[in-house]
């Protein structure tokens, strides 16, 4: 069991909230400026075009084209005509049939809409100008643009070289008093993983008073070892999942984050409303739904093997990746790669600016791969 | 008029961002307990009672038991199997139709998941130790609770004595530099109307550098005129919306905040996440329904009417509604008859402190308030 130090107990009071810290947030708003402020919403209209053509392959924001299963499908038919009730108790109860698979206590289980608000707020609640953001890049922009927001210092430390593991020991080593670390497994946009040893290594090794930010949005997807048992055993790790990938519910809204309740506590006063309740009803019918995770896993598995096997043949190489999407070295500006693909009216993902030359593809159907296939072969031969 | 009493004032000030408070605050995070906080959830908690019978009568949270309107309901059927996609397309297309509606660019409307998020962030992104959150009380306690939260001034203002009406000379008087004035109307829980002039005179008065808050979550149950020309005259105003109440959506989730677009990025980035489809596809159908609003204002209207006449002829009081809801003097502490009510499977609303022996009381179906009124009759002769 783990025991606060003196020093954590008075960091935690330190942390409380500094005057200073609030005085920093005050002038923020203050100046009305506006911020450069990545949300999803934001990261989807950069990578919108207007008049996106009926017929284009979207492929862009790691979506499931599969959409919910029959079982949440149901479900939320079901609950509509009673939507008139805020119906909380169906939070609870997708909350604690999470907490049961995971091993966990209901009250470490804290629902959201997705897992993009309690990123966004745990930057909020555990990172401060003295106390940074420590992430891996290229990594999820989201929680980086939350520490902008409020001042925060960022700490990008790049992937394993060939591995695209997160490097702990340098994520460690990056600062002597983080407020988070997180760890994206498997990472968002590579879809490479960090080992369980790696991940364990982090938890025993990781500065006190640091959090560990574990978001497994995309953990259904691949073969890691969820970190839940980490939270079990009391660690000062938070633990995000979504119902946004595998479970095809992105624009339905379930997700949560699972941790001890004191640092579930400090997440929740960022923001208010009830959860809404076809998400939470999907939600709930999907983990009950046995072998869903692995016939999913499957079929996504195997249209990236397929379109992967095809890339390799034509000697292009990619990070190596355990979900819906890959980082695809096209050996050109990815921006310039992007726009002549949006000609053929396939709509890929995001460049990050630590590898210019890759493009983020999410996996779709067979059916878009195939056509995202030609479309490469046009462009590159 | 109601002036602010010395204990009033001394109040505020205690009330004010201690480090003391903020470390009663650590110390509850670190002990794991549960905080004292009121988000809708938290309020529903408290309302909610254990083995709440499948019988029983809920009108403790002012949701609309008419559920969404069928056109609502059948643009979320269509949606579902869509969820696997964000589809922010639906959110702008929501927030163009509440534009065009309300006679405001398209960049005035915000949508959100409700208006509990937006009244939460504006809070925070408005007020602090010394621009304080100047309300009505008895009010709605939820933004009350998020300027606490961030250590921000509270200043409570009585409601004037027989209107029920804000007090906008008390509200403005109360402090030199708010950061926000928050005007519910018509109110919760009371259900009382401020005035147009009276809304007028506080945007034409109302210190400089501080925002109207606005909150028109139950305007569509009441006659009063809505303040979105306030915004399209790019006033220092903020609407908030809300599909929860008249629209039957409480658990579906639609809502937006309206504003000058400098105000609006203000409050965004205190948090992230896409919105939900199925609320966003169910508002935006909602608002094309004509006659909705008449219809349904007068079927709730008529069975509120026959419920207050029952309780005046019975020689009971209550605070001058127009909306979904009253607050009813029931001559004991408030806590105890909502008790007695308990037992007859009647679920009734809060009490504030303000007015102890008040209880705040929905209204549901006609069938619900005959259950009501005869538990009512049975308690009280």
């Amino acid at each position: 069991m783990n025991q606060l130090t003196p020093e954590q107990r008075m960091e935690i009071t330190k942390r409380g909230f500094s005057r200073r810290s609030f005085g920093r947030f005050a002038a923020l708003a203050t100046a009305g400026a506006t911020l450069p402020f990545y949300n999803e919403a934001a990261l989807a209209q950069l990578s919108m075009v207007a008049n996106m053509p009926a017929d284009a392959v979207k492929i862009n924001a790691n979506e499931n084209p599969l959409g919910p299963c029959p079982e949440a499908a149901e479900a939320i038919y079901g609950v509509i005509k009673k939507g008139g009730r805020y119906m909380y108790e169906e939070t609870f109860s997708f909350a604690k049939t999470l907490a049961d698979q995971e091993g966990v206590k209901p009250n470490y289980v804290q629902p959201w809409a997705g897992s993009s608000a309690p990123l966004h707020q745990a930057v909020m609640a555990f990172t401060s100008k003295d106390r940074p953001f420590v992430i891996a890049d290229p990594g999820y922009e989201a929680g980086e643009r939350a520490a902008k927001f409020i001042g925060a210092g960022v700490v990008r430390v790049p992937l394993m070289k060939d591995t695209c593991a997160h490097d702990v020991k340098a994520m460690v080593a990056a600062h002597p008093t983080p407020g988070l670390i997180y760890v994206c497994n498997p990472n968002n946009p590579t879809g490479s993983m960090t080992s369980r040893a790696d991940i364990e290594w982090l938890v025993k090794n990781k500065p006190a008073g640091s959090v560990l930010l574990l978001d497994e949005a995309y953990i259904h997807l691949s073969s890691a070892q969820p970190g839940t048992d980490f939270v079990a055993a009391d660690k000062d790790v938070i633990v995000l999942r979504t119902f946004s990938k595998l479970y095809g519910m992105a624009g339905l809204r379930a997700g949560a984050a699972i941790a001890r309740p004191d640092l579930l506590a400090k997440i929740q006063p960022y923001t208010a409303g009830a959860l809404p309740l076809t998400g939470m009803v999907g939600a709930n019918a999907s983990l009950k739904v046995k072998n869903l995770v692995a016939e999913r896993r499957k079929i996504i598995g195997d249209v990236r093997s397929d379109t992967l096997e095809f890339l390799s043949k034509k000697g292009y190489k990619f990070a190596p990746t355990e979900s819906n999407k890959f980082m695809l070295d096209v050996r050109m500006p990815g921006n310039q790669f992007a726009a002549k693909m949006r000609d053929e009216k396939i709509y890929i993902g995001r460049v990050w600016q630590a590898w210019p030359n890759h493009v983020r593809v999410s996996i779709g159907t067979a059916e878009e791969m195939a056509k995202f296939k030609a479309a490469f072969t046009k462009i590159m031969g």
